[in-house]
């Protein structure tokens, strides 16, 4: 239990750590990569997953409740080498995901710290935490989410019975496709733990220019992430 | 039969969901990767590609009538592992190419509906479903249609008589290589079904400002890509 | 030798048929990658690269003079899977590489016909077969040509003498990575084949506004390359 | 020993001519690369680590100062293949990380001289040679520095613990990584040898132009990346 705790705490802060320090990187004030672009921020969080799922080895690497439900309802045995499905593993994972998203988020803030001084758009520095909608719309960005997420935890469960031999390159590479296809109107949370941990820290943190942590967005990266999730191990069940 | 039907449809959706996705993504009034550039274009479909192969593993993972015809053309022995080529599963990978094609490019419009519904020009609107020429010239269309198909197919049988190990990632990186090197004139469909499946989906889909579908040109990237297909495995049985 | 002279032939005009395309691409009038950028253009002479070695596996995939040199000077018992060293093969593998240059640049003209059609300035048109310097020195153009393709073919060299099963994708990544910081002053032609092929396809072919292939400078782009494959087999013996 | 020194020499020699390189590629005056953004730089230096552990296979390919601190710490038994953990070896390689860096800051400037002497801007010049803070604080760039390298250091250490297969390969994606994610407060030296070798060229080189070598900053991306590298050894020990 204490393996798999340290394990996905270890992994989603790495996620975290990468995955919004190359947002900071692309949106906050006066950075190297000021406005490196929507491929490069696709690469941040490909490759946040890639160091993270090394990181998480030996717990399997969910990163992700969606990941974790996903399996739930798979009909997978177990959620990673010689880790028992039950109800105390699986709520192990899913504190420790939102536990290690938080410590990522601070450490990315922590990185970019006199950037973060710097800004003074409140937006900007929300975005570099959790996302929002470019056209707020709950129902279809629900849909977006549930898109996007089924894509990730079907496809990922799809490697699992497959002689693919690309391993953590494989999920890597899927989430820097689902930022480039699918990002574009939600910003691709595709993990309630990537969007509430951070969301969390924004609310916490000591940041000049912060403004509203946006809470009434908050459930839509959480619930959209969840069905999308569900509803792709189900999938897998039927179609494998 | 059930298997090939099923697996291509779903692999085919899933390239479509992908590819049809990026595009939206890049051009689509609003999304966070508009004007994300080629190269994020490139990335998208070679790994919707990617994914899709992963999904259609069972089948051979075809997701193209270009595959299927330069298959049957090459002289190999199996369409997937233990699929036999005869009439009946040739048109059943076709069938389900164009059915999985149609499917994606439906997702991808609910994934993007408020953009869709936001999106003023016609030409955009048709542009992330279906290819169209930057100079329109049917012969020298199909002429660059050809060509890229050629080298999908061509190289794609190559792999299967070197030991490459790559799998899914070879081919993905084919189809990014082949967007950035012969996409510029005719927006690289190198697939009948990845081209007409969205555009009867555009034809029947509720979009507030879409214009015509184009049916005058939508013969060039079917009848290019078999060409170049069936060329290929041609080529491919003299050269090997 | 039959062999050794189709692939190489086969594999070079695929590199460059993929490498002329993505500069057309980027730089010819209209097309739809127009101005994607330097990156973009790396990919595509690396994804070249990639499927080029695939299509020439049989001969040991060399697409290049500079490697023939640097494996003939490196103490390389063959020059691919039981192809001997020979002076007939050498010479099969230099013609047959120019040969298959000059193929690649003409499909290339072919595909990209209706834009070179439009294209109006001669540099733009000569750009998208040979390389030219930013600064014209030949002195320094030279060491730049030769340091770069140094690093090709010792580097190339360095894969055969470790267990790193990338296979083609090593060698793309290289050509990559080597356009991306080698390539700013000359535009990186680390193959005389590469350069003189396309030449003389443009000196050639009918296109309505090219201007002078610039013979002034084809010499550097020939013997800078062959003098650093050299270096680079001879110092390959010495470093192992 | 010999071996040691030759390979760390060479190797880093490698990562900072192709790292350097594309520094000068995109920011000198009149590249073909000039102004190719961020995710191109980040390209070079992740496949110049590629190259450069491809060359220095033999030791081990630290390449960087603070590995071989970050090993030195980790536990491990050896530095490479035979290579045991001695005082001796442990100035070797960091020796041969400071010369190889200093030769490749050297080759670089040969292989882009002309556009060096063009280059009027000092910063720009000392640009492609060290890193510089883009908010200047010694504190917090020191922060950026050591979480910087302690990701670098911390999960090269689990590929070992991992079988990934991948290589080469997985660690230049996680330089990409942290450079797309992390660089953009410091410009990422995470490697006291990447940034004090070209510091000392830097100062040495008859360049036009050139200003001051900031030796005020230089002590930041030494001391940042050697903490950083301890405390990912410590940490790697009680991780695993």
């Amino acid at each position: 239990m204490g393996t798999i705790f340290l394990s996905e705490i270890a992994g989603t802060a790495m996620l975290l750590l990468l995955g919004g320090g190359v947002v900071a990187n692309v949106i906050l004030r006066g950075t190297k990569g000021n406005g490196g672009g929507w491929l490069l921020i696709n690469f941040g969080w490909g490759l946040g997953v890639f160091a993270g799922v090394y990181v998480a080895y030996k717990s399997g690497a969910h990163l992700n409740p969606a990941v974790t439900f996903g399996l739930l309802t798979s009909g997978a045995t177990e959620y990673g080498p010689g880790i028992p499905i039950t109800v105390g593993t699986t709520i192990a994972y899913l504190v420790a995901e939102l536990i290690g998203a938080f410590v990522g988020a601070v450490l990315c803030w922590l990185a970019y710290k006199k950037h973060y001084d710097a800004e003074e758009d409140p937006g900007t520095i929300l975005g570099t935490f959790s996302t929002g909608p470019e056209i707020r719309s709950y129902g279809w960005n629900l849909v977006t989410e549930i898109i996007g997420t089924f894509v990730l935890v079907f496809v990922i469960i799809q490697f699992g019975n497959t002689p693919s031999g690309l391993g953590p390159l494989a999920v890597a590479l899927l989430v820097l496709a689902i930022g480039a296809s699918l990002g574009g109107p939600t910003g691709y949370a595709i993990n309630p733990a990537r969007d509430l941990g951070p969301r969390i820290a924004h609310a916490i943190l000591p940041i000049p220019h912060k403004g509203s942590s946006d809470w009434g967005y908050s459930w839509v990266p959480v619930v959209g992430p969840l069905i999308g999730g569900v509803l792709a191990g189900v999938a897998s069940q039927l179609y494998f």
